[in-house]
Order: C-alpha cells, then structure tokens, then sequence
C-alpha cells in the first residue's frame, strides 16, 4: 500500500498508481467508448481491437474470399483447439486438454454426463445451493429431472466439505461465485473430493483471465469456463471444456455429434469418439465468434495473471475503502468476503434500492449491474480500468445516493 | 424450357436465361470473389454484404460502445427469437414456433430427447442408414450408445416405410440427402409415422432455403436446420430448431441452460422451463453470428422460394444435360435422382477419380466439394449463380476430364 491507513486515499493516490501501473498500455488494446467508466467485465468484456479487425478479416477474406476453403486455407477446422490452447496457458493446463465449444452450458451437460460415467457406481451430484443457475439447472437436468437414479444434492458453501461423502460422483462448483465473489478454495476442494473419489468440475466463468488457475497445480479432474467475461470474446462468444489427460481415455460426451468423430470427413456409419479432448467438440463452431474470441486472448501476451491479480486486489480493495470512507452513511453493506484475496474480481454491495441505483448510476456512465434481490456488481479488469475509474466511479455513486438521484430516473 | 430436347444445349440459351432471370439481381446482394464459380452454397452459402454490413455494426457499435447494455438496447437478448421468426416464413412455420440456438447437432439431440419423453412407451428411434452422421450419432447416443432401452434402427431409404411400425418413437431424417440430394417425401412420411403414432424430426439442412417446405401443410412435429447452407448465415453460425405449437406444454429439453428458463434473470432456484419453444434455449448465444444470418435472412425478402425452386431445377437440369451432351465419355455417373424433381439443390457425379478431379477444379476456380468415396457435389444457389456459370462449370469440368488435368495437382 502506497498509503497509510490512517490517512483517507485520495484520487491523487489513484492516480500515481495509474502512473507505475505495468498493465497501464493494454489499455490501448481495447476500444473503449467515451464517457463511460466500465464495471461490468465481469458480464461482457469489451471490444479488444485485435477481435475487431480479426472478424473483419474473417468476413471479407476468409468468409468472403476463401468461401469453403478457409476450413483448410484459413485453418478454422483447428480453431477450437488453437483457441484452446491459448486458454490452457491462463489455467494450469496443457494445451490438448482445453477445447472452445458450444456454450457453458452446453460444456456443462456433456462433462456432467461424462463424470457420471465415469463414476458409474455413484448416485450423487454436489452443488452449491445457490451457485449460478445454469450450473444447478443442467445438474438437475441429469437427476431428478431425467427421472434417473441420481441425486441433486444442494448445500450451503459452509456445508461442502461435510456433504463430500463416498456417495458423491462429481462436484460441480463455480470457482468463483457470480454474485458475491467469493473464491473457492479449488485446491483444498479437489483434494478433499479425491480423498472420497469423487470428481470436481470446475467452473472457471468468473476467475479466467481474472486471476492464475493452475488445473495442474490441484490435479483438476474436469473444468468449463466462459469466454466474454474477462477473456473479453465477445458477447455469446464459444465457452471452453477441460478434461485432464489422465481421463482422456475413459471420458465421453453424450453430444456425439459428427466433429466430435475421430474422422469427421470419413462420414463413417459408427461413431468412433476422437481422441481426447476433441471427442467433446459436437456441432460446427460459430466461426466469426471463435475468431474474435482467438484474438482477444492476444491481448494476455501482453500481460501476467500476476500483474492483473496484483491489480485487481488493489482496484478491488481501492472501492471498498473509498466507500467506507466517503459513503459511510449511505446504508451499503458488502455482500462480497471482506479479504480481497477470499475475492473473485469484482465486488458485491447490497442496497435496499440496488436496482434503481445501478440504473442512476449507469445513465451516469458508470455501469455495473445488479443481481436481484438487491445487490450491485461492480467488476475490477485491470487490463482497461484505470485505478481513478475506481475513484471516479465511487465519486458518482456518492452522489446519486447522496443526493437520491435513484428517486428520479432520467 | 426454352430448348427443344433436340438441339444441343448451348451458353447462349443459358445467358437468355440469365437476362430473362427475375433473381439475377440478388447477385448483387452477395460479396463474390473474382475469377470463382461456387458450386457450394450448399456447403457455405457466401458472404451476404448486408451481413458484412451488420457485423460491423454490432463490433463497432453495439459490442465497442453499447457493452453489455446492448443485451436490451440493441435487442441481443430477443435475437434468436427475431431471427427463428424469420426462418419460419421459409420453412411453413408459425414465428414462435422457431428457435435459433447452439448447432444443428445440439439442437438434434434436444429435439430427439424431447421426442422420447413424448413417447415414453416406445423405444425405438428410426433413422436412414445412410443419412448425414451427426443426425445417426447422436440418435446412436439416446439408444444404444447410453445403455438405456431405446434402440436406433437403421434401414435402406425403401425400407423407411415398413420400418415405421407401432414400436417407432421418432423417425429423424434428413429432408434432402447430404450425398445424392434425394428429396423425401415430407407428407407422406410424415403421414406414416403420424399413422404408426410415432413423431418425426425432420432435418432441413440440404433444403430451407432451397426450396419450399410447409411444416404446418404436412402438420409436423420437430425440425432442425442449418444456417450457413442454402442460409448463407455464415460459418458455423447458429442452428434452429421448429417444435409444433401443439407439442410445446409437453416437450422439454434435457438441455435446461439458464436461457431456456421462464426467467433467465430472475436467477431462480428451481428450474422453470420457457414458453413454447424458447424452452430450447440453452446458453447465450454468438451474437457475431447470429447477427449475421439475421441480416443474410434478409436477401430472402427479395426472392420467392418458388422463383428460387424454379432457378434451381433449371440450372440442376441444364448441368445434367450439359455433362449427357458434352462429356459423354468421361465415366460420370449420376448420383442423384434422374428426376431433377426429386432432388434438392445440387447434383452428385461418381467419378473413379472423384477426389482429384474436384482438386483440380477447385484449382481452376470452379468451387464444388467432394464426398467419400467417389463423389463429386455440385450445388445450385439460385440467389447468386448465373445460368452460365453452369455452362462453364461443365465447360471447366470438361477440360479436366479430357486433358486428365487431374493427373497433374499444380
């Protein structure tokens, strides 16, 4: 810390960081609208200028020059496994275990099912009772819903480590929680489910890009994660699936579609799983949205996960301050764990007129978002913010709550 | 036709065509590479310049300066919906019974999953034993591939209708073969299986947009359907999927993402199936994608799919005619059906050395594919091709054969 406890952060403090800030120039790297101070990230990351330019490149060259010939000329058959090897190297993994495909969800139904297979003689899928819903959703969708013999058990992040018991096939968690931040312990965990044989699938949406993973590190069994949070891919942009290489053998999707063959274009009457992780490829990936997805990971040429954590904590710990200092008595309790380092990268408040503060605040330019029932999301990507958006950003919020401009949307 | 059957067929009765063509000025809806003749529009229809157009703007301005507020400001979140509207008026459909979502093999696999739980007491799954892979894989996965109780059938296309008996719970096939572009008879199939009570899932790749299909004339139950075909929503954009309005309190998808949820937003503990088709959604969906088969969709508001139709036999004919009369010797075969009714819109020759050939075709601009073992496809996309491209398609085609051009890959 640059600054003394005991004396209040000023936006000058913000600023001298901004000024020794190693990832200040990947802030050219985006195109950033004028006007706005941008806390949302963490939903839809923006527009890198490498992903702009790739998919124009994609439409009138490769689309619009090469036809059907970019699938070779242009490479876009190995896309999903470039673009995951990209991704490997910001996970701990290795770069034939990590695949783009599909959506979260999507990777989300074929691991489970995958997992359920492989530990044939469990009845058990864990989760965190209030997880994202997609997570819990697809969970169900593979127990009670399909009227199978398995089981959803739900449980509160307190109750995990005593609801991991031998009867558990797979835990599947979000490694860091979508409203509240808060960041599991993914090798304490993984350890712990192995102990009772259990499988975990991680669900990486909110922490890749955000901060180091190592898969290899905790010895991860499955993970899927989302590619336009802080990977910054584009809205709706292919999700991406681990499988570590010990499991490469037994693992299966029940998405058998024809790219997930071992010889696509043979077109051979048996399905013959490829090898590995490509066997969880299904249909044809949406080309122009994996290419600016490819792109935008370029911009982590530029920058260490060390950097972008380092900077995130001090971002992240910068709003809390500042709101306790300069909003003391505007009623906001944090809903996110109060270690930055117990922290995803963004930050939770909660206001009994959550909803209509984020709406003042976003006409204000200053956008987050808000999770029902009543708290604001404010995310930290220190590859674009600037420490003083924190400033400038806490500054507005001081002023619709202090002059209630939340009463009267514009 | 113009031509008595008496005379030769020559590039001057097909550049008649071309002046009289009421879609020749669609060409100029497309962004065509110099020096090609694209013989496969039905691979990947080319590059619409209003989609080139749309995902500019949605770069640029929706995803560069909207962020994430353009999931409401530019209508992101109602997209797939908008554009399964626009399908349906190509395909016979009411607008919300159409979805865009995830790829045709995804989509496959929710449909044929909500087709066995319509059928509970049945438990075969009929399919043609040589009918595109995915379609075949993935009925393969709900049957024997899971060790459940269901059974995939596999039967010649002339054994369909006596395969189709009481056990049947969905027939899945495609309505235009991918290989010899036979075109099955969508009433009286669908009338069959309606007569064995059993559901049928049509495949629409090889045909919307090529020709006119009635989903509600022949009163189906489920369809599928590629976009980036006869579409021209480019590659690997986003599938759709019909579910009959008759069918939507009961059917339901094992693919319960978050989007296919009553309220997405309300983050809800329990799972809620959607409304009528929007159950089927799954994640979010690529909206660089989307948006531009939503613009590509849009060449379809200057042309009738019964002029297209009419275009499409025409050239599909005057190619077969021109191989009877100018290549004679060259040991081609039909593939396809003799009767250019009977097929959909492109053309199969076996030629020993199909593979080559084709290479040295592709060499010289003329744009085809090729099919295992020995075929040769040739599409007909009668929104961008000229009557005469087929005249000097076959010209180019006559040229490699006689001089054996393809002996020699440049």
């Amino acid at each position: 810390m640059i600054q003394s406890l005991t004396t209040a952060l000023s936006r000058d403090d913000l600023a001298r960081r901004d000024a020794e800030d190693p990832l200040a120039p990947c802030r050219e790297l985006f195109q950033l609208p004028q006007g706005v101070l941008y806390f949302d990230g963490n939903s839809l990351g923006p527009l890198p200028k490498g992903s702009r330019d790739r998919v124009l490149e994609v439409t009138d060259k490769q689309w619009g020059q090469g036809l059907i010939r970019s699938w070779s000329l242009h490479g876009w058959i190995d896309l999903p496994r470039r673009v995951g090897a990209k991704i490997a190297r910001l996970i701990g993994a290795q770069p034939h275990e990590v695949l783009t495909a599909d959506s979260t969800s999507v990777n989300l139904f074929k691991l489970l099912s995958a997992a359920l297979r492989l530990r044939p003689d469990r009845r058990v899928i864990l989760c965190l009772e209030d997880d994202f819903p997609t997570d819990r959703y697809l969970a169900w969708s593979l127990s009670d819903g399909a009227a199978t013999d398995h089981e959803l058990r739900l449980v509160a992040a307190d109750a995990l480590a005593e609801a991991l018991r031998d009867d558990v096939a797979v835990l599947c968690l979000s490694h860091v929680h979508y409203k509240t931040a808060a960041l599991h312990d993914m090798a304490a965990l993984t350890r712990l489910a192995h102990e009772q044989g259990a499988l975990v699938l991680w669900d990486l949406s909110h922490s890749v890009g955000a901060l180091e993973i190592e898969l290899h590190g905790v010895d991860a069994d499955l993970a899927v994660g989302c590619g336009y949070k802080f990977l910054n891919g584009g809205p709706g942009c292919p999700a991406f699936l681990f499988v570590a290489e010990r499991l490469h053998d037994e693992a299966r999707s029940p998405l058998t579609g024809w790219l997930g063959h071992e010889e696509p274009f043979a077109f051979a009457d048996a399905y013959r799983p490829a090898r590995g992780v490509d066997r969880f490829a299904c249909g044809t990936p949406s080309i122009l949205s994996l290419a600016a997805l490819d792109a935008a990971l370029d911009v982590f040429d530029h920058a260490s996960l060390d950097d972008i954590r380092r900077k995130s904590l001090a971002m992240s710990e910068s709003f809390q301050r500042l709101v306790d200092e300069r909003l003391p008595d505007h009623r906001l309790s944090l809903a996110s764990p109060a270690d930055p380092t117990k922290r995803g990268s963004h930050l939770a408040l909660r206001h009994r007129e959550g909803f209509s503060v984020m709406l003042a605040l976003i006409d204000r330019g200053v956008i987050g978002d808000f999770r029902p029932p009543n708290l604001m999301r404010f995310g930290f990507a220190p590859l674009y913010q600037r420490y003083t958006d924190v400033w400038d950003g806490v500054e507005i919020l001081r002023q619709v709550l202090e002059q209630e401009l939340w009463r009267n949307p514009t």
